[in-house]
């Protein structure tokens, strides 16, 4: 998932290092072609499945036969059991809301948010913490070849926040997406009032409605947060913090999910 | 094109900050809903002109009629003299290749890659620095609120680098876009074989094609490379600069095109 390449530095002498390495996947649903994501292909099949939820194309892993993935000629195969009823028509209209200005969240799914409750949830200021700290100290491609954005989920079901999968993506969409796929997989063990989305990307709007739509009511991340994100944020009472690094980090929506410590305060 | 919004802090305290402010514009050609982006809205007509030309639906400008901007209902009417050929067809491919890993570059972008001749040129290292220094200084959306990207073009027709146009957005590609539409209505004045284009982003194969379909013969990044970006720089000989910031870069691709000055290294 990663290319040792030459390059040239400032005093023009030859050095080398790594980069990561993507290769464009195409995803057919039932033989037709759908879209094609440039991934760096690390769990292909929870990818499209989380693709194809988070786009709202499938509501149950019912509907879904099998999905085969063959790098030679980079493509996905979806068989569903029963077809994707209008799927020309769902797939058409192109709502583009996400951090790269020019995503492709479509038509239907913001209509959705209306009927997404996020379960009672909190998490405590100690498991934020360990949330950063894990971060911090997990190997990482990012550590290695850096332009790649990670994604985590945690359970909080304990006092302390325990990893449950870390996912590393060149675009932060498909990293939210593979967990999203996986997390499906998982259903009857992932509870999700006990768990905490992580993420190094901004808190856009498509990445709120990702977490929500995934029914994860609190969210974290390393960078900021867009007025978009903000507000959808607010009306669906998802907790939102951002610039969370170390022991710092702001709230910037349902602050009441958090449980501060009584913090000593270095005079 | 900022909020000011109110956060918890980590020690439970409120504390005021900007967040960027993105609204949603959706693009109607010839009254047919095309796509829906999320901006900062500096330069929306620049943005519309500029997505067009990138998504190659429009070849001249001449095909162009008019371009009405509607904030009051996040609206731009693209309107044509003769319409579109195919835009149904030709905006049916999802081929997805940007650094959020799920853009919009729709399908037959990437064969028209094979038509495009770079010009020659060179950048120096003074003007590199140059190009750095002013990024650094410039006054930005991003130093009040954080959150957006940037994307500048510079003119190196002198031995001086010397800044055309900045542009700041919530994703690079409305950036890199405005960038195109503004190029396009200056044609005979901005000459691509004299021009540099910075981008804080990374250089993803979205990025390259970008800068090559505006005939920009050499393209640098505040960030790194991934490998499919860096397939294409090779491809097309774009010399792609990356990690440029302060007196530091990394030469990915086209090393002849940048002239190196000597340097004295300190002992």
């Amino acid at each position: 998932m990663v290319r040792e390449v030459v390059v040239t530095d400032e005093f023009g002498q030859s050095r080398t290092l790594f980069i990561p390495a993507e290769r464009a996947l195409t995803i057919y649903v039932d033989k037709r072609e759908l879209v094609t994501l440039m991934t760096l292909g690390a769990h292909p099949e929870w990818l499209v499945l989380g693709y194809l939820r988070n786009q709202r194309l499938v509501e149950t892993l019912d509907e879904i036969e099998s999905i085969t993935v063959d790098w030679d000629v980079g493509a996905a195969a979806v068989k569903t059991r029963n077809g994707i009823s209008d799927i020309e028509k769902r797939t058409e209209k192109r709502v583009v809301t996400t951090g790269c200005g020019q995503g492709s969240l479509f038509g239907d799914v913001l209509d959705a948010l209306d009927g997404i409750q996020l379960p009672a949830a909190h998490v405590t200021q100690t498991q934020l913490e360990e949330i950063t700290d894990t971060i911090r100290l997990q190997d990482s491609i990012y550590k290695k070849a850096g332009s790649v954005h990670g994604c985590a989920l945690f359970s909080t079901q304990d006092t302390h926040a325990e990893k449950l999968i870390f996912v590393e993506d060149v675009g932060r969409h498909n990293a939210i997406d593979t967990i999203a796929g996986w997390m499906w997989l998982q259903e009857n063990k992932v509870q999700t009032q006990e768990v905490v989305f992580y993420t190094t990307g901004r808190l856009t709007s498509e990445m709120v409605m990702k977490s929500a739509q995934m029914g994860i009511p609190i969210v974290v991340s390393r960078s900021g947060m867009t007025e978009m994100g903000l507000a959808l944020a607010q009306q669906l009472n998802l907790c939102a913090i951002g610039r969370a690094t170390n022991k710092r980090f702001l709230c910037f929506s349902a602050p009441e999910r958090v449980q501060w410590q009584a913090m000593v305060v270095a005079a």
